[in-house]
């Protein structure tokens, strides 16, 4: 009765999503995570500001790197600021929309594809969205912490954003949390991929950390966090040492 | 880099969802689909009513059949006015948010297993929600026809709603008809299962028909289209011919 499944087809979900939402014809934007818990992506991609955004957006001066900048709602902000402003996504549609948007200047890639094609130094990188969770895994960590060093001036700040994975109370995360210390990753490690309409993306790594984990995960690299906003999405600022 | 997927875990994804809804934990259902289209159901299960939904329940008389109760909130409002309901769900989960609703008759299984378990007769079977589409497919049509003709009395009816799969301009679902066609399906038969959080139900089919493929498909198992509200979403009553 049922035809062969074909699944999803692999493609860019999320700027699909988000250039959607900019024609004006949004749709719903679902998480899956790896042990098959799903769930509507309730981010704000285009406007809306907390508060606590403001305090992070204040901290973050000069010439600025917004990683992961998707519909670039913090970089356009900074941008009418009159700051120095670079948003980067490794989403082509994430890249072209924040472009639709009037972003001078934008970067489709990683950080660490910026620091290879050279790039003058920033004073702040700036991870909101809960984007520190791009630091993926202790493994891929280093990585993403050296490039960032490597296109921010010695004083400059990496600051954003960053979920508690221990400040809940839902099963389905206490069970995956579990099934992580059984083999050896952090409890917060999350295996994910987006999935929008017909399109997923690959799966790919996202490390929710605890501040205090945030902190041993930032200090090899030579890392420290200076100040936060505490709570479920927290927010930190972080200088070298 | 990743853990062994385990993908979700067979369940009652959309009984499960119900009980959390009405424990005031609502989360998001979500519909996919075999070609990987996913959406989130939108479906109001426990309230909400609509003037075409109402024009259904003034053409359901006497005793009622609620097919695919779901929260009950058809079965509810006919029991309110005082008729003999049972609604019938074949998810466990929805049969006992039913109950806990205050519906006095409810029934776990389908359509055949009742008929198979002997009851009084019906006067009307009520599929709103769209719950014509549990037709299903041109093969199976005529066994859910056929329970329903032996549930209900020689001039019972059958009223409910269905998609009409062709008011779309959706590319994905212009896409998904054109592989149906290709692969001797109806255009608008469906094969989907329902996510909630880790669940996943069963694989299975709906069928989405225009008013005139319902009556093409009702026409052999002796039923005839006697009214109806066009649209979208439309709504239909049908009687034996």
């Amino acid at each position: 009765m049922r035809a062969a499944s074909e699944g999803p087809e692999l493609g860019d979900a999320f700027g699909r999503a988000l250039s959607d939402l900019h024609a004006g014809r949004p749709d719903a934007i679902i998480i899956e995570r790896d042990d098959g818990f799903i769930e509507v992506d309730s981010g704000d991609y285009l406007g809306g500001w907390s508060d606590r955004d403001a305090w992070v957006l204040e901290r973050a001066p000069g010439r600025v790197l917004d990683v992961g900048a998707g519909g670039g709602r913090a970089s356009l902000v900074l941008q009418e600021r009159g700051q120095d402003v670079v948003a980067l996504d490794v989403s082509p549609g994430a890249v072209e929309v924040c472009r639709r948007r009037g972003l001078k200047q934008v970067f489709l890639g990683t950080v660490a594809d910026l620091a290879a094609s050279g790039t003058e130094p920033f004073d702040s990188a700036l991870m909101l969205g809960n984007n520190l969770g791009l630091l993926g895994s202790p493994e891929r960590a280093p990585d993403l912490l050296a490039a960032l060093g490597a296109v921010l001036r010695p004083g400059g700040v990496i600051v954003g954003g960053c979920i508690d994975p221990y400040q809940t109370e839902k099963p389905a995360h206490l069970a995956y949390h579990q099934r992580n210390r059984r083999i050896g990753r952090m409890p917060g490690q999350v295996t994910i991929r987006v999935r929008y309409q017909r399109l997923a993306t690959n799966w790919f790594d996202l490390l929710w950390m605890s501040l205090t984990e945030l902190g041993q995960i930032a200090a090899p690299a030579g890392w420290r966090v200076t100040s936060a906003l505490p709570g479920a999405e927290y927010r930190a600022v972080l200088a070298r040492t």
